[in-house]
């Protein structure tokens, strides 16, 4: 598998992994729409794939520990749906494209804790929160619309909106409070924000209270939806909460129906990403079209899988966000240690307090997809590079590293194995492991 | 609930059951892309929400009897899945958009039971058949390229394909067999030909082999996709098989990745629906490029549903196709004959020999939008009116009847009723019921 890696461009190596060299038979590419040429192989789906090899440390993925499913609860949750004579039928037809009333209750009470009084008409429950930014670059994008995207930001977004052709404007949060306003476009139609605002994907980073609020008064002076996606929200290593942007928006408003954000929720970090439920909470003419929406794509989420999450997610959620937020910060320091004590001079991290993800910055001369190709083949080590993060092409020098799948001693392993590729071929030698 | 609709149009009935008179806070439509004015809601998802009505005999739903799910299976694979300590983490785990391999395989063999030798690269998994429609409307549509579709046709397609905003073009397949062609579009770029070839919905009908063959004939010469509907290909109440488009496009070109045929099967039907299991099976360059919008989309199906899925099918698909069919075969035979004893003249009929459904068209002078209001209101039955089946604005005095949900006696009593109606109030009183 990685033979084939070698003569590629790394960028490309995820799509050159699944192509094969058959011979066309119809002119397929004619047939396609211009946007299928606009999508890329997510890189991190695709190196997915590369896992089994046995003695491969991967920062790519940005998948949990299955270590840590409550496979019991979930078994006997399945077991009891399927076990009661009244719900088993239901749990097995289908059923409305909003998602399974009590489930949809549960998430709106679940809001409520985050400070987003809402009802249960305030919430659609979709496909995982990748489907939730699919359905909503669908809404709102048009051809050459606005999205307002953070440099890097989350790949899956990226690939989720390209399909409806938008043009992207680089979004500083930070800057936002200093009063530094991107240049809008004037006449543009439809358009959005989108931000992942706790534990970044990918770099860890969470947005400050002031930022949050500089990027509402923005989108609320310009009319422009602001996406705001929570995947890891529940992923805290300690510290204090920032309040969620539409928590904020709802705190201005006074009601989430006057609320210009829409958040993406899902559990597929804190109990399971096989499941795939995830949801959107939002003001409820929003919901109303974007229910439609998915509609059409779709007609509704597994009706049986929403009934389970409901009760595994009644039993555990609150103790398996404890749980899993222990685990993975302590795995985090220790990559954090491992960064410190390994990588050379000239190579930086950020310091995450949550989430899966650090983001490394190496100096200018480092290219990220040179060194991937590098590191699998010498080294077995995976990561996802900067580039396909970024709108703009930017993020050549940086790169994405996962800590949640690896006990501490693997992740400093990986990294001593990492950091020596890079001090040997590419950075400058200030700085060499004893 | 029934009060809301007293008011509206029976069109918008299902809309109107859904809409609330909040105040707008923020000017969501204004946020909307173009493509979201066009879709609707669609009639038949919403109309299931009426299905709690006591003495409601519903006419309406696509749906199966629960009362065929085979619950015991269903529970003894989750069980399986969950307590094999080798398959739960997996099960619970984020995996690759293409599916899960065994259950690839296994579709791949069942697709050469029907006459299509293929391999599990030709095989991708999606969230029912539905999602297929719309991923094939996102790679082969651009604004006003042409969709060849019958009339009517299935109006979860032209929902799925609405977003893509085509052009549509009326085809007749059986015509076509006789060398009527429709003219199509010089210079128009993308597009695809759409056929629920067995046991249509909304129709019931099945087309002849020649007219299978003149339609793959026009796509070859035109490089069309052809997008092959299968959802009701496994009810069938006997008679000859006739082979599957993509069966005989295989045969015409030697193999499946010479086909323009893509074939959209699933497991709704015969096994469940609950669980959003379908698949796409075709040429794999087309293949490979369908798993990336799908990949956009939502990364891939529920992964612990594809495993229980697979062995549901390997215990009791061909048991279940069997069962299924000889209950709804006995139900369209009592709808039928209930039919032709109660329906006053001038009430035609499709006699389906599979499927779910039988298409009634009714003088010229009768709307099937103001029946249902009153079918609603007055005698508690439910069907969907011919209208959002036709992507011309036609069907106006045609509906879909559904007769897989209930027993014969309660067909029968249904379609009294209805049928009372139709001759007090529309009809022309030439026969009435005694």
């Amino acid at each position: 598998m990685i033979d084939t890696v070698q003569s590629v461009r790394s960028g490309d190596i995820v799509v050159s992994l699944l192509l094969t060299q058959d011979r066309i038979a119809m002119d397929w590419d004619a047939c396609f729409a211009e946007r299928v040429q606009r999508m890329g192989a997510s890189e991190i789906r695709e190196l997915l794939k590369l896992l089994d090899r046995p003695q491969i440390i991967s920062f790519a993925g940005g998948i949990p520990d299955p270590a840590l499913f409550p496979v019991e609860v979930f078994a006997e949750a399945y077991q009891g749906v399927l076990g009661d004579t009244c719900l088993s039928g239901r749990a097995l037809q289908y059923s409305v494209t909003e998602g399974y009333g009590p489930l949809r209750s549960w998430l709106a009470a679940h809001m409520a804790q985050l400070g987003v009084p809402c009802h249960e008409d305030n919430i659609l429950v979709t496909s995982g929160s990748q489907q939730g930014l699919d359905l909503l670059g669908r809404v709102f994008l048009s051809d050459r619309s606005v999205a307002l995207v953070t440099e890097p930001t989350y790949l899956g977004a990226l690939q989720a909106f390209n399909v409806y052709k938008p043009r992207y404007v680089a979004l500083v949060p930070e800057e936002l409070a200093d009063g530094v306003v991107p240049r809008a476009v004037p006449g543009a139609r439809g358009g959005l924000a989108y931000v992942v605002a706790d534990f970044a994907n990918p770099t860890g980073e969470r947005l400050s209270e002031a930022a949050r609020t500089a990027l509402l008064e923005l989108c609320e002076a310009r009319d422009i939806p602001l996406i705001e996606d929570a995947a890891y929200e529940a992923i805290r290593f300690g510290g204090q909460r920032v309040p969620a942007c539409l928590t904020l928006d709802v705190r201005r408003k006074g009601s989430i129906d006057a609320a210009c954000t829409l958040y993406c929720g899902t559990f597929s970090k804190v109990l399971s990403p096989g499941l795939r439920v995830g949801w959107i909470c939002g003001p409820r003419d929003a919901i109303r079209r974007i229910t439609l929406a998915k509609q059409a794509a779709d007609l509704h989420v597994a009706t049986i899988n929403q009934m389970v999450m409901l009760r595994v997610a009644e039993q555990v959620y609150e103790s398996q966000a404890a749980r899993i937020s222990t685990v993975y910060a302590r795995r985090c320091r220790a990559l954090l240690t491992a960064i410190d004590a390994h990588m050379p001079a000239g190579v930086s991290s950020t310091r995450p307090e949550g989430g899966m993800f650090t983001w490394v910055t190496m100096p200018p001369q480092v290219d990220a997809d040179d060194l991937l190709v590098e590191a699998l083949r010498e080294q077995a080590i995976a990561f996802v590079p900067g580039r396909p993060f970024s709108a703009t092409g930017g993020q050549k020098n940086s790169l994405r590293l996962n800590f949640s799948l690896h006990a501490e001693d693997q992740l400093n392993e990986g990294i001593a194995r990492l950091a020596g590729l890079i001090a040997r071929t590419h950075a400058k030698p200030a700085q060499r492991p004893a």
